[in-house]
């Protein structure tokens, strides 16, 4: 049995790598039409995917999953809306393909466009929410490239629901077969039998957590891009607008802790440490964030009267480089901005940074040596995000270096080619 | 002692990231300056250069290395010359980093920059040449970039000399230490070892065979930038202009055939094969380049009196994805345009083809559907190359299809980040 299905998997990405050639022709037009229609088709069979969900949830329960997990898991008819209105948006959005990226004419009268293009077999491997299955399903779709999904065992009845309804829908569009494509394996060798098929599968994007990301990298001979975590700062300078520098803190901590564009360090210059932290920690006090604090800080907040034992810890170093998702935030004052760029790059992940500041020297310095992803001057964190930046749609921030840095959506999952003009030119 | 070299790589490159930091922030103006005094370094240890370079040809010598070999493996004054220079006109060419590759302001206000910056630590993995060691240190150094440069073990001698000579001006520039390494161990496992470590280096550029790449992508956990081999075509459809086809097709293949942008299938519309074939060959013939022909090609080959048993076989599967790299030529008469694009994708390795016609249609079909790094229009593939594209450089062609695909040069060993300007704003 596992060998017929070790067969179909290296089988099915030899055709998906064939059926990209077709996919790439498409035209934007009938890309779009497909997006339509897989809304009006998941609308349409809402019943039989909360059913198929239902059996992944009670799976889930017998289990004995934590809630956090059940939560991801379950499709509601708003989590199904939702998912309709990404397809719509995606068919609004300029077609990624086909831009030119460049052009010029060389000496010997070569006339070069540098045109954007598919990229070509993306393989996905995701974790526990269904939803996802659609959204990279739609950004596929939308770029031409062909997808392989991959999600979570935990949520297997439901991807395969969504992939199903809107499968029926490519192929009444006669899209060519295999050209979106669904691993059909619950086992844990799918994965890495994929992961090797390097001639036929061009890029993997693991959606997930980073144990996940640093196992498939470690086996995959296929070029990753990596979305690991983010342990993001943001540095008040001592020329800060400090009811500035409150809000934006307060908001990148706390608007939504669990994700990884939120603040896990605040860096504070020791000049206005004592007339900012009292205000600062108060606000995150009120909002039940606790605080891991180096020695300054923790001495600030005893003087001050607002220490307490249950939310106040003293840092250490591992506090520093620890991704928490949660109402916990390291506090350290620093004796000016070089200290503050050099603790970011040496415990940030290099996703998202900022300084708070008034003074643009200052700000510029932070925004050339901070080497990350996403560096912002007077301005949340929480920013770093496909919609945020324009960009209508998200397919993940990368934290790598190659290829796709920060937010990527439709314009990173393409690449391109080089069309030559010529009119008899040869080499000399 | 291998225990103790191990540690001392891994030290290299975890000091080599911490140098990345350093090395960013180095104006451009004191890295053209490094440029200049290269050249002068590299004039000035001439004799010391040769002198070494003398160890590694004796050496050679000693455990009979092929003529070929040998000869990629020497230096001479000329060759030194060619080194000098292209430093020099490194140094002329425009900063890769700091291009602002878009800018725009999103609704609320935030002011976003896409800036390019360098890629961090590169390893770059090349076979006999040690001109390579001056030619990769200079691109790296001219982008911001932390080299590891591990050459072949044949010209060690002759690597570690053009090091040190350049190692030496960086020294007096005061530049970081660990800005530019080189890898002082001989043995294989070094590689093994380097491959590994994903923390600290950022890219793999192996510049070499075939065999080489495959070996590094499958034991590589860091992103490898493959320049595999060039199966080039060029397609004389049936509206060509028959002299430009043959003036194209002749240089594709005769100008330097052990090129990977040489031409290694021709195809031939069977409308104009009667008529263009006989020509062709013959001028093919008296450049005593072999044919391996499809059934109607020999039998046109035949017919008009070329046939030679000696010059002619018939093609088979295998030699429609060979790579000859000498003067052999696979030649296969299609029935029309589609049949070309869909042999090309099929045998050929997306590197560069060409079409020749007079038809814009045929041409733009071509264009759009051979799945190539570079795709031409009435040019020859040979000009697939960083110069002619004037890029005034080339670290090599990527058949890649991630970050860097076709000719790389100083552009393409950058990477960006996002540099956001706002007034306080927050996630809502």
């Amino acid at each position: 049995m596992e060998e017929k299905n070790r067969k179909k998997i290296i089988l099915m990405a030899k055709k998906a790598k064939e059926a990209f050639l077709k996919v790439a022709n498409i035209s934007s037009n009938n890309r779009n039409k497909i997006l339509f229609y897989f809304a009006k088709a998941l609308k349409k069979n809402r019943d039989f995917i909360l059913q198929e969900n239902q059996k992944d949830i009670n799976l889930a329960k017998r289990l004995n999953f934590s809630s956090a997990l059940i939560d991801r898991l379950t499709l509601s008819p708003a989590r199904l809306e939702a998912m309709c209105n990404s397809f719509l948006k995606l068919r609004e959005l300029p077609d990624p393909v086909g831009r030119i990226l460049k052009d010029w004419t060389t000496p010997a009268g070569l006339k070069i466009f540098k045109v954007s293009v598919p990229i070509g077999v993306i393989l996905i491997i995701y974790e526990s929410r269904p939803d996802v299955t659609a959204d990279c399903l739609g950004l596929c779709i939308k770029s031409g490239n062909v997808v392989i999904l991959r999600g979570g065992s935990e949520a297997f009845y439901s991807n395969q629901a969504i992939f199903k309804v809107c499968h029926q829908v490519l192929k009444d569009f006669s899209y060519p077969s295999y050209g979106a494509n669904f691993v059909f394996v619950r086992e844990k060798w799918a994965v890495d039998l994929l992961l090797k098929l390097n001639d036929d599968i061009d890029l993997v994007i693991p959606r997930g957590g980073e144990g996940l990301i640093r196992k498939i990298t470690r086996i995959s001979r296929i070029p990753v891009i990596k979305h690991y975590k983010g342990i993001c700062h943001i540095y008040v300078d001592k020329d800060a607008d400090l009811e500035m520098a409150k809000k934006v803190c307060f908001n990148a901590k706390v608007q939504r802790p669990a994700t990884c564009n939120a603040m896990e360090s605040m860096l504070v210059h020791r000049d206005i440490a004592l007339k900012f932290l009292p205000l600062m920690l108060r606000e995150f006090l009120s909002a039940k964030v606790k605080i891991r604090g180096c020695p300054l800080t923790l001495k600030i907040a005893r003087e001050t009267g607002i220490f307490s034992k249950e939310m106040f810890k003293e840092a250490t170093d591992k506090d520093y480089s620890t991704e928490y998702l949660d109402l916990i935030l390291a506090v350290k004052v620093v004796k000016d901005l070089e200290e503050a760029v050099a603790h970011i790059n040496k415990y940030g992940s290099h996703h998202s940074d900022a300084i708070i500041t008034k003074n643009k020297e200052s700000a510029q310095e932070f925004l050339k040596k901070v080497d990350s992803a996403c560096v912002y001057h007077n301005a949340s964190t929480r920013l770093t995000d496909g919609y945020q930046f324009g960009m209508g749609a998200e397919m993940g921030i990368s934290t790598d270096r190659l290829h796709a840095r920060g937010p990527m959506a439709l314009e990173e999952l393409t690449t391109y080619k080089y069309t030559v003009y010529g009119n008899g030119q040869i080499r000399i």
